[in-house]
Order: C-alpha cells, then sequence, then structure tokens
C-alpha cells in the first residue's frame, strides 16, 4: 500500500508551494490551505469517511461503527494533525500526520480490523498561527480555551479580522465538504488523541529509530518586544542627538541568543516589523516577536526576565520606549503517561521501535494541537517519525520515504490497538 | 503677502498626511504627490506661469521674459525644490522650497522687478528615493547622469515598474498639467539654480539665523547589507546548531552606530526586510540597508569597509553569508563659490542675516537636487530656513511661519539679483 500513501502525497505536494524557495505558504482561509481542505474532502469521500466540518474550519473524518454505538462520551479515537504551514514552511509539518492517519484508516481495513469505537481522523485549522498570530487557534477553540467572538476579532498583518476571513473562506458551502456544523467541534465524545508528526530535531537521528514517542511540550511562549523611538534624518542627525529603536532591538536580540545559550534553553526573534522602514530615516519604532521555550515554566519566566532586563537596560542607554506583551503563554504539557505507556507496549511488541527496546521518548521543544487537547483533558500522545536533518519550519524539512511508511504502520498498530 | 504663502501652505497641508502619525506619505506617482502636482499646475496657471511637464513628472513653471529673448543657453535662473515625501516624512521638506519660490515670484512682482531672463520654478519628482530606492531620481534623468531606459525598469517594494508607474500616472494628459514634453526636461538653458529648503540639523539655532547658505554636501551612500542563514524551527533547533542572519544584522546595526560615533561622521540602518519573517521560524535571510554620510570621500569609503569588516567577523561567527551592495554612493558635493558669495552679499546687504555678518553658512549632510545639478556643472547655491527642532524626515519637522517669511523675501532678494 504504498502507492496510497504516495499517491496522496503526491497530490498534496503542489499545493501553497513556492517556486522559487520550494518552500509552502499555506495560511489558514487563503487559496493554498482552502484547495488542501478540499483534498481532505475528497480523501473522506473516496473512504466512505463521515466529514463534519466546524464554523472555523476544523475538520473531522469519521470511521462510524457499525451499528451505530459511537457518540458516547470518551468513546472515540482520534487520530490526526494540520495542514497549514508557517510562511515558507517544509512539506511534512502537519501533512505528514494527516496523510499517516488516512494511510492508517487503509491499512487497518486491509488487516480486516473492525473497530468497536469510532475512529476520526482531524484537521485543526491555524495550527502555526502564521495568520492570526495565535497557534493552534483551531483546537484552542475547539476545546473551549479560546473563546469564539474573541478569536473572531483577531486581525492579520493585511488587517482581515479572522469573522471577514471566514466569511471568504465559505466553509462547509460546498456538498463536498460533507457535514457543516454551526459552531464548534464536539470533542466530548474524544476519549483519546494520537497526533503524528515529523521530529522537529534529531533525537531520532542519533538514537538510529524510526518512530518515536512524545514525553511532554516545552512551555513556551511569544512576546511583542515594542521599541519606539524618534523617526529623524539618517544624514542630517547626529549620532548623540538620536533615539534610535533598532540599536535597542539589535541589543535584544543579541542578549535573547546569548541567555537562550547560557541556560540550555531557546530564544529567537523570527519576525519585525520597522516603522518608517526607509532607508534615510531613523526608524520611529521598531517591533519584534521573541518566540521563548524552556524545559520548566519557572525557566521560561527567568529566561524571558533576563532579556527583557537587559532590552530595558539598553532602551534607557538608547532614550527609547520599551514595552514586552506577552502574546500567548503555554505552560508545559505533560501527554498521558498511561496511554503513552500502552503506545510503547505497541511499538515493542511490533518491533518497529529502535533495537528491541520499543520507540524511544523525547519531549517536544515545539507546541502542538496534541499539546492543547493534554492541556484540555483529553488523553494524549504525541508519535514522531524521523528527520534526517533535523530542520523544520523551511524548505529543507525532510522524512524519508521508508520512515513514513514505518510510521504508518506504527500508527496503524496504535490505532488497531485503541479501538478494539 | 503673508496670506499667499499661507494660502499655499494650508492648500497642501491635507494632501497625503497620515490621520495617525501626522506624517505625510507623498510617495511619486501615487494619489498624494499627483494632488501635490496638480495643485503645482494651478498655482502656475493663476500666476500665468508657462507650466512643462517632462515625461517623468520633472515640472517647470516659466516665467518668460517679455518679448520672448529667452532660451539663450546659461541664461535662464532656475529654483524650486520637490514635493514627495520620505514614508511618514515632514510637512517642510520638499514643499518650503517650492511655495518659497512661488511666494518669491509674487513678492519680485510686487516690486516691480522686470526680469532680463527666464525665471522658473522647478518641481523634481522622486527626490526621497522613497519609491523606487534612488534618491534625486528626477534631476538625475534631467541632468543624464542616469540613463531613462535604465530607470524605467527599477521597481518598486510592490514589484511595479517605473515604466508602469508612468503609464497608470497619466503625466500630461490633462490640459491643466501644461505644455507635456516627450523626453526629459531640458537644463541646457539654465544659468544657475537656487534650492531653499528647511535646515535638517541645527546649526541656524545655535547661530540665532533664520536663514543661511550651504556650503557643500557631505558624501554619502546607500549600501545593502544582504546576509543570509538557514531557517529553522525556532523552538526545536539547538542554539549552537543554528544559522541565525537576525544576530549578524544586528551585530551590524550596533557596529554602524559605534563606528559612525567614533570617526564623527553617520551610519544608519532605517529599512530592513525579514523572511520569511515568522514568529516561530529562524529567518533564513535578513537584509539591511545602511545610510553611510561622512566629511570626505574617503572618510566614508573607510567608514564603509570598517562596518563591513565586522559584520563579515560575526557572519563567520555565525555561520551565515554577507554580501555588501553599494546602490548609491555620491561624492562629495562643493556649490559654486560665486554664486554662494554673490548670495552672501545680498543676505549682508539687505539685512536679513544674523547680526551685520550676513548668512552663515553651512555643510547640508542630506543629498539634494542642487547636489545632482552641481555635480552636472550648473552653477548651484542653496538656501536653509530655521528648524527649531532640528527634527527631519519625521512627523515633528517644523519651521517658524515667520522664518518661512524671512526665507521668502531672502529668496525674493536673491532672485532679483540674478534675473536682473
Amino acid at each position: 500500500m504504498t502507492d496510497d500513501f504516495e499517491a496522496m502525497w503526491a497530490d498534496l505536494a503542489p499545493l501553497g508551494r513556492s517556486a522559487s524557495t520550494g518552500g509552502y505558504f499555506r495560511q489558514p482561509w487563503h487559496a493554498a490551505e482552502r484547495e488542501a481542505r478540499a483534498w481532505f474532502a475528497e480523501q473522506a469521500a473516496a473512504r466512505g469517511l463521515r466529514l463534519v466540518t466546524d464554523a472555523v474550519g476544523n475538520q473531522v473524518a469519521w470511521w462510524d461503527v457499525p451499528g451505530g454505538s459511537s457518540g458516547r462520551p470518551g468513546d472515540a479515537v482520534l487520530t490526526g494533525s494540520h495542514l497549514d504551514s508557517v510562511l515558507d514552511g517544509g512539506a511534512f509539518d502537519g501533512p505528514l500526520g494527516v496523510v499517516s492517519a488516512l494511510a492508517a484508516v487503509d491499512r487497518l481495513r486491509e488487516r480486516g480490523v473492525a473497530p468497536t469505537r469510532p475512529l476520526g481522523v482531524s484537521v485543526f485549522v491555524e495550527e502555526e498561527g502564521s495568520r492570526f498570530g495565535l497557534a493552534c487557534l483551531g483546537s484552542r477553540l475547539a476545546t473551549g480555551e479560546v473563546a469564539l467572538e474573541d478569536a473572531l476579532a483577531r486581525r492579520d498583518r493585511d488587517g482581515t479580522s479572522l469573522e471577514d476571513a471566514l466569511a471568504a473562506a465559505d466553509l462547509g458551502g460546498g456538498s463536498r465538504d460533507g457535514q457543516a456544523v454551526p459552531g464548534l467541534l464536539d470533542l466530548s465524545g474524544v476519549g483519546c488523541f494520537v497526533e503524528l508528526h515529523v521530529e522537529q530535531g534529531r533525537h531520532l537521528v542519533d538514537t538510529d529509530a524510526a518512530v518515536g514517542l512524545a514525553s511532554r511540550i516545552w512551555p513556551h511562549g511569544r512576546y511583542r518586544f515594542d521599541v519606539t523611538g524618534r523617526a529623524d534624518h539618517a544624514g542630517a542627525t547626529r549620532m548623540e542627538d538620536r533615539h534610535d529603536p533598532l540599536l535597542t532591538f539589535s541589543m535584544t536580540a543579541l542578549a535573547a541568543n546569548k541567555q537562550a545559550r547560557l541556560a540550555g534553553q531557546r530564544a529567537t526573534f523570527g519576525r519585525l516589523d520597522v516603522a518608517p522602514n526607509a532607508t534615510n530615516a531613523i526608524p520611529s519604532r521598531v517591533t519584534g516577536w521573541l518566540d521563548a521555550r524552556a524545559d520548566s515554566d519557572e525557566a521560561l519566566a527567568a529566561l524571558v526576565e533576563a532579556i527583557t532586563a537587559q532590552a530595558a537596560a539598553r532602551a534607557e542607554r538608547d532614550g527609547t520606549a520599551l514595552s514586552v506583551t506577552p502574546e500567548s503563554v503555554s505552560q508545559a504539557v505533560a501527554f498521558d503517561a498511561d496511554l503513552t505507556a500502552r503506545l510503547g507496549r505497541v511499538g515493542a511488541r511490533t518491533g518497529t521501535g529502535a533495537g528491541s527496546g520499543g520507540w524511544p521518548v523525547l519531549p517536544s521543544l515545539a507546541g502542538h494541537d496534541a499539546g492543547i487537547l493534554a492541556a484540555a483533558g483529553v488523553p494524549t500522545a504525541m508519535m514522531f517519525v524521523r528527520n534526517p536533518t533535523g530542520v523544520s519550519h523551511a524548505p529543507d524539512e525532510r522524512a524519508e520515504t521508508a520512515d513514513c511508511l514505518t510510521g504508518v504502520e506504527a500508527l496503524a498498530d496504535v490505532l488497531a490497538e485503541l479501538v478494539s
């Protein structure tokens, strides 16, 4: 059944891919991501799965239990990932989990597995937060962590509100989108969630394993650093008369890197906005977004505090004003220990693990919808597929086809266990 | 005649002004700048001046000599400035010279001056280079320093070529634009050029003078620093595995500031472009534009070399690649000594100078169309009007009305001398 996986992968490959970089631009509710959504609907229909699309575009393709016993609280098994990408992202982050879930359904049917519980393949929207600035927006809405009325007022970089973006996307308007529900996904029937994902590091390369399990997600947050100075002529203004916010920001970016290295944590400024952004004018304002992650909530707070202190000291020296706004902060998430142990036993039994020890267990330094569902009380586990470069969120993100197919087998083994 | 100046100023004030910042966005061939152009055409018509608009939108409103003796090489006197602005610029940089020139024409007529030489009021386009990246584009084209076919291929940030921008602007299509000439302005008849401009510093504040003269323009240049690294996940990538171009850029921005301070020169990064510019991705590329100015050509070269050396050293440490491209470099320009001395005598005679010593003489650290005409061999001088804050290229740019009116009188005195 290599063909099924590879055929699905080939279908998805061109959607939103940049000809110049080879990277993906699948921002939610824009054309490429809508095509990916339509592709998912076609896949569901081809398998006779019952597709549900909610008011923001979260989707679940349900393999209902014959006889109609589905719907008891905690009965259903959910697996899946997302189809959106960061700006110029890789092919695997998100889609690998969706394609693998569909391929795993095919495996179960080939094996003649008759589920006693409903099995859903899920696609949560705006997992990357690349358009409206809040990662895992779809799962945060579905779990009730974020209220819909608050989310609808969010605006993207072009000033479009989520409300207008949803109206323009015309979700569930076509018959091929299946059943459109007026509100948000109802997750009350979900007894467990398993997300398969490409690894975003080289742990599985180092342990020589194609597949691994996640223990936990590091706490992480996004913090907006606004530095305000005074616009002025780049030539005529004496160096000592300036209030240049780019100097404050530059020192802050270097300080973030240094503090993260010293503490063994992570800090990155990847997004910047400069005003007026003219060659011959000293900027009036520089805004940078800090992405910070650490191995404990306390370490994260200490890291951000250290960076903020260095930024504030430099702002005083530059005569600029600094304000720091946490835009989203996610506390540490531990995945369900019992569920993860149960998956581990499947790995040890089926022999797709490294050596005979089963699947390696590693922390995730990236956030995932699985973390949101876990925090909402859904027993949740994650499976990783080896990434030879360790690179992710970039065109170089990779997974070997052989490893992907091992991942599909492993996920099918896991689902066979969970739906029995 | 205070009324004329203030009425013209009030007409221009709302064009392209941002309601949120109070600054101006008059990018060439966009709507606000076209309105300013139409305003200039109306002013020319109201004064019976013969308006000429060339193929790129440079304009001259001619007060022809009665009897028709105009057109001899070197006969005409030209004065004026520009109407475009930097992004979020001030009200005075450019428009003050245009409005003062028109008001000076009114003064000459009130005084009954009968010119023996043609007097033109000029508006050169894209003086700031805010749209197509090359300052003084209009005067560079009119003097032949830049070839039209090269300029037409330039693209703005939205990817629009100058050729398409000009087609969309429909220059000279309306009768109120006066005489549209097929090529570029013919400056062969111009015997001298005087540009009045708001001061972009506090020299006249320090010397307690409303009006001053320019001795020379510092050499200056724009250099594009492209730093290429490797995009990667902001959380999952270990700090020691990164190739983060923002770190290289940040050190470069700090180095530029430090080197300029040490050398007593000027260096600024005011414009930045980050790719992919996503919060949770390490950037793949950062491009920054360095604006550097120095008091000699040698000092400018040494300054840029010192900044480049520090950037290259940091790039090696960060594992990034640096390339530095000079986009435009203007050598030092000395204004015409004889003409400037002649203007100085006018100032001493009429008494609008500081004390009894006439108008102070100061260098300009900003580039101007006057510098382009001077470099092309046109005898050129510049007059400055006091700026109480010294701020320019920003909404806070100011000149007191009383000083502006003194500037108009001074310019009228100068023109009366030159056209006699």
